[in-house]
């Protein structure tokens, strides 16, 4: 037995300190809590209410607690170092999670990094070279619906692999957490080609749903024009994807779109923050892709007028 | 000496019916009527106001009154036909302007037509090929500011050309009277050449502005990854340009971006008409270029992307 086995729990539970515990840090660090690991939260906004409550979540329906092992408002706080650094913060340029992290990142601690995007991983994998980095991708629909509230309605799988590529020991310990307390997991060996993957999708429903003033995900699709547009980013993605040595296969397009058409017409996260006045993930999301582009001497107009939108509507919106 | 001769009002001054009494239409009819023609109005929403008033127009911060020969607001009213139908209306796919002034279209009535955009003509030659047809584009900061009233903040030239190409001495004629009033008109024999030469402005400025949520030139300009986009977008109407028979001097793209650094930081009409709630002339300004360019085999990437985002957003803005 490991010292991650939760069988072992309490004395070799696992210790995990969840950095950036808004909805989706907030979900998952109470998910490896129920699976018996030691799940501290450090909180910034709802400090006081968490501390006090914990966390209470509308879990499809069915009302959760989520009582955390600690809460904290400096990671100073945190007694000695976490076996797992959850960090499920939004990547956004401004955000320093090296810095953020540094103090207390122990020779063993291993970082779980949940975010959207592309090529996230790059600072933290710089900062922190002998200490293990898993990525993740959640696929979840989640939401802070009040101090210290949160809701999911739909989803809650994981992809996560060691990054930047292979799997470990670790990632299998926390894959079979997060199934035993009912979150699949999937683990995998190439979790960039799943972030690229994942990007199929993000890339062009995101940023257009907010460019175009507001559109759920049957407004873009049943628009011909838009609909094209989502094609083509597509295919940009893809071709991008390929070169940078993560092929996905071409079916991957067709049935992104006819997925999509098959769900309840929906907002996309990136619309939801826009209306709630939050910055948007546009460099995880497709100036790193643009980039990764013009240094493989792939073209992908549209991706580029998309950012070139995106980031002055989001810096227009910060101001 | 002409019928259209203005030294011969009132008996022989032309009859010019103004079609669209907006800001623009009303403002080239009041230049019109100050140079000796009998200028009416046809007007819809201010038609109460301006019959028992007149418009006024605060000119460059110089008030002037102009009370038309007529306001109707049904074109019935209108005796006989005019010697010159002045369009000025927005170039919306909804708004039928063939239909609205057939009434009123005499054997020998010209029509002007001022309007931004690409091709917009092609519904009025095809509804009277036997009636001459004056295309026209306005260089003018104008607005309604309140019902019956109008402001010219900057510019006022035009420049004008048979459509589809040639000068005429209708043409001539309408710019010796525009010019008597102080306004520059330049006739062109190729007017085609001036609107592909204006949309290199109008095809990124416009929509940007509105898609990248409100900026004004200065902030599209100082954002780099805007700046490359607006910039590209120019590339690709001077390529269409250039396979519709309309080649342009490469330089204007960067003797467009240059002017445009040195005004004042201005919101484009597209800009205005969006937060006003009005519609806005998204095909004029890119769809009908875009269908040229697919016809001649030119790809326009950046432009199409604008086109699929600003269609749905315009779309959105009309429920």
């Amino acid at each position: 037995m490991t010292a991650q086995d939760p069988a072992n729990a309490p004395a070799s539970a696992p210790r995990i300190l969840v950095v950036g515990s808004g909805a989706v840090g907030g979900f998952y660090g109470a998910k490896l809590a129920e699976a018996g690991a030691e799940v501290s939260l450090l909180c910034r906004s709802d400090f006081d209410v968490v501390r006090t409550q914990g966390l209470h979540i509308d879990d499809l329906g069915k009302p959760r607690q989520f009582i955390p092992h600690r809460v904290i408002n400096d990671i100073a706080d945190y007694p000695g170092w976490p076996d797992y650094m959850l960090v499920a913060l939004k990547a956004l340029p401004e955000i320093d999670v090296a810095t953020m992290v540094a103090p207390k990142m122990g020779p063993t601690t291993t970082i779980l990094l949940i975010q959207n995007g592309i090529e996230t991983e790059i600072p933290l994998a710089e900062a922190f070279p002998d200490n293990e980095l898993l990525s993740a991708l959640a696929f979840i629909c989640v939401s802070r619906t009040a101090p210290g509230c949160i809701a999911r309605t739909d989803y809650g799988r994981l992809a996560m692999g060691r990054y930047p590529n292979g799997v470990s020991e670790r990632a299998q310990t926390l894959g079979k957490l997060f199934e035993a307390a009912g979150v699949p997991c999937a683990v995998t060996d190439n979790v960039a080609r799943a972030r690229w993957r994942k990007l199929v999708w993000n890339a062009p429903f995101n940023p257009i749903s907010v460019l175009s003033g507001g559109s759920d995900t049957l407004q873009m699709l049943e628009h011909t024009p838009t609909e094209k547009l989502i094609e083509a980013v597509m295919w940009e993605v893809l071709a991008i994807a390929e070169a940078a040595g993560c092929p996905l296969k071409p079916e991957v397009v067709a049935k992104n779109l006819a997925d999509t058409r098959k769900m309840v017409p929906y907002k996309t996260s990136m619309l939801l923050d826009f209306e709630a006045g939050r910055p948007l993930e546009v460099e995880a999301i497709l100036g790193n892709a643009l980039r990764r582009a013009e240094a493989l001497g792939i073209a992908a107009p549209h991706m580029a007028s998309l950012h070139g939108l995106l980031s002055l509507l989001d810096a227009n919106n910060r101001r």
